[in-house]
């Protein structure tokens, strides 16, 4: 694994060697001393040329919990707004020294141009691009299903996930759907059919127009931002139509088995989405999703540039012993 | 102590300790090595929801000399400029372990809230917020009057302090008279009229509308910001005119005692509230406040952060002595 | 040296002595471990006044690769935006504890102005001011000459630089010209009558209209950043017109030397100034710029903060041995 472009780069093995390896993480940066060690000297560059806090403070975290030196390159005021090309702000932060260019890009396929650039040696990580993907996202996601619903080092075979709303603006979506697939999760979209993409039939999941129906069994419901500005492009007179079709309430969590999940990827739009009962009740797991990016990310940096063998849980062990 | 969000939460004994604190951390990060490891490990976000890059930068310089991580969040192109709520912000960077918060805020009460959501356990500190209060400032402007005219350990009993300008939109002129009363100083506001605040009578000090008057006797004279924008909102015909009668000028600094101390928190209109003769006279410690903030803000991220009782210096020189 | 702010202030000995250093740093940070502890405990501020990622991200990683504490301080949104003076925003930050400040700003000779405020003790570098100096970039490409086309410890006599474009406005123009010229290398300017400074003439090299002409013999090309809105300025009709005159393409790279250098401080315009098969050719060396342009911040830093004598190598190794 030399990059983390999208979930389509990562073999089944892969995928739950980053999830084991973000629990044991998760795990020693846990205590009083949470700093580890293992990417010192390293620098992390977090080039975002969209507005995305939560993803950027995230990596951020992450990489100065691993010693890592974190530079932020915003495209607004960059080189980039200057008509600089990506290539050429890649062979930059290349010779600059680089080890790891964490993107969040307005284009789909940004990340992927990025990595194949002859130039750029240093991994290259996708932290959204266009409408395309997603990938720690995904990860994110499935570690937190795993946590309550599967063991450590399992899949999350037979597991129940709906995910619902803007499915044709989100890369969230997408990612998410190709890695539970993958690790044997059986998923279903649900939205109104405007706000699904073209294609969406090849995926590896169920489609639905009916929220209700699909939620009869669900483990997990995964519910995804809604900009209103798209409510009149879905033909819904406004928000409050939409929410009744396709938001999660009170009563929709009410008819959720015991142990289903609430999840939102953040951030959310109370009210129209998401009701504010929903979000906070006792299902959601919305703010500890937060909290395993944080884990999630240290992984994805470990095993990018720490060179450790997939699931090698043991050099971070003496690692931390050494501190 | 928990959090620092106004002046009112701390007791007298808890304000001379931050003094006394941050005299001692002034003393010991005052050699070659500036760097204090007290704080290794843990992670300080400042969210910044408007702009002070003065404050921001005290802030950022306190809790790097104690190696804490310094993560910056301004809310432009933040998820609050995506309609995220207050709280939704706190519990994402509570989630992401963040140790504390510093945050600046255009709201009354936003430190209050985001310190009130029960998702947030983390150290908040109130860095401004709309035209309530501005404790670290007050804190540090204290601490520059005690360093010239009071002892170490001591409150400022008898000391008069005069503050000038502004009171109305000025969250310095508020959490600076509620510290300097605390610390039993003689208090007097000076302002036109138009910038007092409805209320004003119930404050710890005495209201004068005649600078000169007020000036005799006086230990310290503290000038506020004016913004140029509110002159004929006060019915000033220009900014002359006001500072005829509200500016400190060379003249009135020649009237004060040859011990008095010019002050203003910055940044400074010169010519405005201020002329450049009287900020840059012989009696200014305009600057030197700008030095002691950095230490006071060093001993309130110390005392919220590192647990130690209050006043306990001996912790500090333990750590010093192990570098 | 105290400050860096023109090439002016440099003798030929510093000059070569920065060079030196900066090969050393080079050598001895391009391990694993990357990380000098030079200069630990230390706080750099980035002011920069105008966009600069490039710039601003070179000087962060190298200050970061010398353990510096770095904070960065971006204008907008800033007390320089809210009025305040250049001398209150230094002494600010002298106040704050800041060793060296590295400002970029739009008018010719702020970084001398900030040098010569008395409250000014830490280090000032010039990182760009107005259309005047340039001086680290200056550093960095004579650099990469020397480590081409001259050895180490010696200067650049007889080497043949030609630099092309818009010498007007180009403040790294000047400071190459006024360092080549220290080092002895021989330096012809090629621009439009129009693109050329009042003044030109004065300056330690040669001017050129033809392009072509200049080119024989040539030892490195400089192309510089045009912008596009000058074309109508310059009385060229269009972009391709001005290529013609003065782009460097594939025919004109077939015309050099084979040890000649093709350079840019970019970013580039691709198209416009320089072709892309000029740019990624076999002897474009402009990814090569800007690695070295670390290693020769680092270099400035070192000699600035570190006190070291000038071209004392020994006190590098000795904190490498130290680690």
């Amino acid at each position: 694994m030399k990059h983390l472009l999208s979930i389509n780069d990562l073999s089944k093995a892969e995928s739950i060697a980053i999830l084991d390896t973000a629990q044991e993480l998760a795990r020693v940066s846990d205590g009083p001393m949470k700093k580890l060690p293992t990417l010192r000297g390293r620098t992390i560059v977090n080039l975002f040329a969209e507005d995305s806090t939560r993803t950027r403070i995230s990596f951020e975290a992450a990489a100065k919990r691993l010693s890592a030196d974190v530079i932020n390159f915003s495209a607004k005021g960059s080189s980039i707004s200057k008509g600089e090309s990506l290539k050429d702000t890649a062979q930059t932060l290349q010779a600059m020294g680089a080890d790891a260019v964490i993107i969040r890009h307005g284009a789909s396929g940004a990340a992927q141009r990025l990595a194949d650039s002859k130039w750029m040696s240093g991994a290259v990580i996708n932290a959204g691009d266009g409408t395309h993907e997603h990938p720690s996202q995904a990860l994110l996601d499935a570690f937190t299903i795993r946590k309550h619903l599967a063991k450590s080092g399992e899949d999350l075979t037979g597991i129940k996930v709906v995910i619902v709303g803007d499915v044709l603006h989100s890369r969230v979506a997408r990612s998410n759907v190709l890695l539970l697939a993958k690790l044997g999760a059986d998923v279903t979209l649900v939205a109104p059919p405007t706000l699904l993409p073209v294609g969406v039939e090849s995926w590896p999941c169920k489609i639905s127009y009916d929220f209700d129906d699909a939620l009869v069994g669900a483990d997990a419901v995964m519910m995804l931002r809604i900009q209103l500005e798209r409510m009149s492009e879905m033909f819904f007179p406004n928000a409050r139509e939409y929410s009744r079709y396709f938001g999660l309430n009170g009563d929709r969590v009410k008819s959720l088995k015991p142990t289903a999940l609430v999840m939102h990827p953040g951030p959310m739009n109370r009210g129209l989405e998401i009701t504010a009962d929903a979000a906070d009740g006792a299902r959601s797991v919305i703010v500890e999703q937060v909290s395993n990016g944080v884990s999630v990310r240290m992984a994805i940096l470990y095993m990018l540039l720490a060179g450790a063998p997939e699931g090698e849980i043991i050099g971070i062990n003496r690692e931390v012993g050494a501190l």
